[in-house]
């Protein structure tokens, strides 16, 4: 394809599909906000008021950014260095969701409701936020979640098989008469209790099953109590860096604790 | 404004907006003590049974706390060194507020519900907290609490992004039919069912709603463990400095608690 | 009174009133069962199937408990070295609230439900936590909830203002007519929702409202993880006492770390 | 019995009973597929719309598995040292309970749903928990609950009497006419709310009833906040020795991080 200099070619790639450079940057943030304004327009269509008062102006905007959406799609696959990667690729898969709704609903209206799906381009949000300010917290959160991650797999695994006997007993005990329709629903409820959401859809009737969800509550209050250990941990160690506030004069390496005499980097004494 | 002696003027002014002096603190808690007095008062008059027994006590109570925070806004504007300033402040906005919906309940008894109001006067004790024996564990909370600010940031937006997903997605799922009316309201549950609160008002119905609401539900249990992890962090490092006070004076070693009577390091006494 | 040898009183008073003694240890051991087995007998009695089949069972052993209560009541009077002192103390009160309602029940059967209050018996098991193997565990905890008194202080306070101006303002969003009936009630709401228990009774019916409950429940995690942040501190602060394990071979104190070199109660070197 | 030779029968108990074996292994992982399937098939037929669809299908499967697992068991029995010991064991009873239903429902068809029972064979998942490659964390949380026993049980000690004496205070105050029927029930309302699960099926009506709620409800704060705590303060503890693992070789220092090269305490460099 020699449509374009491939010179500028590979500038527009850099603006559009990378965020190292100003206009980078600059794409990015106008993308967001754009995202953001239409994901907006979907949540205040959703509201009947709204779309009954502003029916007409929601409709044009609504194809502005479906228009909008479009061309952008368009110009990234033709930017792609590999189309097929891009478009196979989760945000490229994304991307097409977003504008195929609006195009397919003008054939079959009743599938007019999907062009909610546009809301999950909020996900792109992720791919920039690794630029900017908080860039540094969000690794530091990601860091302790991705230590924890053998943890907390181990966790799950608990919740899962403590989930599914407990339903398993709930809809022997309750049965479907009492909202226990079958065991999936039963492993919802237990699911709802332990995590103490709570909801009363489906509570227990029977003095059993009464008693039993009273032990799984108690249960409960461990099962949470772990991963907000686990966390915890996670959080303090890798915050522990910034405890050491002792520099080392020659080096200034700052690792150093209170009690420290020499500095671990370079051996040298370290001045009280 | 020539009507009172400067020096006058200045001493009441320190008196009513500061609480340095003894006649300050004393102003400061009687102004507390009205304020709760009054809440105590709006609190009394909703309730039903209690404004239909005693309406007139409450009636006539009630406009001697108008009266008395009247005088009060007349008198703060008048000492106020930049009239304005103090006008357009969040507490001078607070101050009028409490008492302008009594006024206008004369002419638009209606609006009558609005003297409740008054109670937002509570405010004013977050800017007299300062003072008192409290003052050091709750600096030292806040100072906690701003430390983790970029955390809770990073937690905060995550959470937005979680809620606007799920409820478009549970928006699809669901629909109108099911409680989920639109996407703010499924937003909404989302928020009710991510913090466990769960009141049961909206609650998935149908089987794929239910699935993906025991994970939000799953997901929650990490999101919870997230600030307490964060604020845990901060509230340990803050109070580090309390463990170890002792210093020798010889290596001058800190690493010694309030028992020990020699220095582990050197090994000699450490003074008392 | 010289109904009784002097010393064997005092014998009697040290079994009855302490817990230092052999006998006394069995004499509160013996108390406690009984006071579980009449609490279980109470429990069972509420029960409407099984009071109406063992209805006069449960009567019988009902007063061998009140009789067997009324001659604890009576003996510990008589034993007591200033009777008032004990009558009125709060113990005292309790074992006459628990004896009286049984006897009162015979003239004005309508106050029968009032035995109930022999439950409250059961405190008396705090007054003998003190002794038994668990005593460390439950004074480490007291400790750590002791110290961590003021900054609790601060939260409840923090609590109490924010739920009495989320309160105050959910009535003049929601009004009567959303189920908020009145200030106190709206406080309760906002009390159901910012500790997460989220019962549905009451819940927020319009989108303002919703709106606010949503920011209180996000507002809810903060205020989750301040007392547990604070209470996992004091734990860690408490337990670290137990990570220094080694020992000085002259004086055997255990104080200390692993960086430790001399010891810190006797100031000779450590072994490493 | 001399059916099997000797040799022969201890191999194959070492493959049924252990998991140090290759063959072991792969019997333990075969059977945890084979339960988990026969799980996913009760679960599956507890759904009315999929049994009334694949009934036939679902039958035949059920069949297998209650086979496979007689099978299984007989084996079982054959292979262990003591018929009697393995009987009698937990894991054995189980085991047995899991077939049993199923041949007892042809001649009861009402006990048909007791079939469920065999959802708890998912129980021996934790008896080959400890092989594979999470076996290291989960033994770490389990360090970290065991070691926090103590603790937890003077906490549910705690709950206990706290529910059992709130539940008769609710009962006294709400009363049979407001859900509360009777003090067990009451029990069960109190632990719903104090582990903030609030379904909200029972919940206070009178003034007095939602006032001790929302006291409750606060001290729940701090009694979630306990076992968070402890557990909290476990994984920290058993995660300590995580962070500085390497010594100095002249002066055995252990305050060293992988990063560090030179001992804080003599500036020796720290060897590789």
């Amino acid at each position: 394809m020699t449509l374009m200099n491939p010179k500028i070619k590979k500038r527009l790639y850099d603006i559009v599909f990378k965020s190292e450079t100003k206009e980078g940057k600059a794409f990015d943030i106008i993308l967001i906000f754009v995202i953001l304004a239409n994901s907006l327009l979907v949540m205040a269509e959703s509201v009947e008021g709204i779309s009954a008062t502003y029916g007409m102006g929601i409709k044009v905007f609504e194809w502005i950014f479906v228009i909008v959406f479009t061309f952008e799609y368009i110009f990234r696959v033709f930017l792609a260095h590999k189309k097929s990667t891009y478009i196979v690729s989760f945000f490229g898969i994304i991307d097409l969701l977003a504008i195929l709704p609006a195009f397919f609903a003008l054939v079959f209206p009743s599938i007019r409701f999907l062009v909610v799906i546009r809301i999950f381009r909020l996900l792109r949000i992720f791919s920039i936020l690794k630029m900017g300010r908080y860039m540094d917290e969000s690794k530091r959160l990601m860091t302790a979640l991705k230590a924890s991650k053998p943890k907390i797999t181990v966790f799950l695994f608990t919740i899962f098989f403590i989930v599914m006997m407990v339903g398993a007993m709930m809809y022997i005990i309750e049965g479907p008469g009492n909202g226990f329709k079958n065991i999936p629903e039963s492993m919802y409820w237990a699911i709802v209790t332990v995590s103490t959401v709570g909801y009363g859809d489906i509570s227990p009737q029977t003095p059993l099953g009464k008693l039993i969800s009273s032990l799984l509550m108690i249960v409960a209050y461990g099962i949470i109590a772990v991963p907000t250990g686990i966390i915890s941990q996670e959080i303090i160690q890798t915050s522990k860096s910034k405890i050491k506030t002792k520099k080392c004069s020659y080096c200034h390496a700052m690792a150093h604790t209170k009690e420290d005499q020499f500095c671990a980097k370079c051996g040298r004494a370290l001045s009280t």
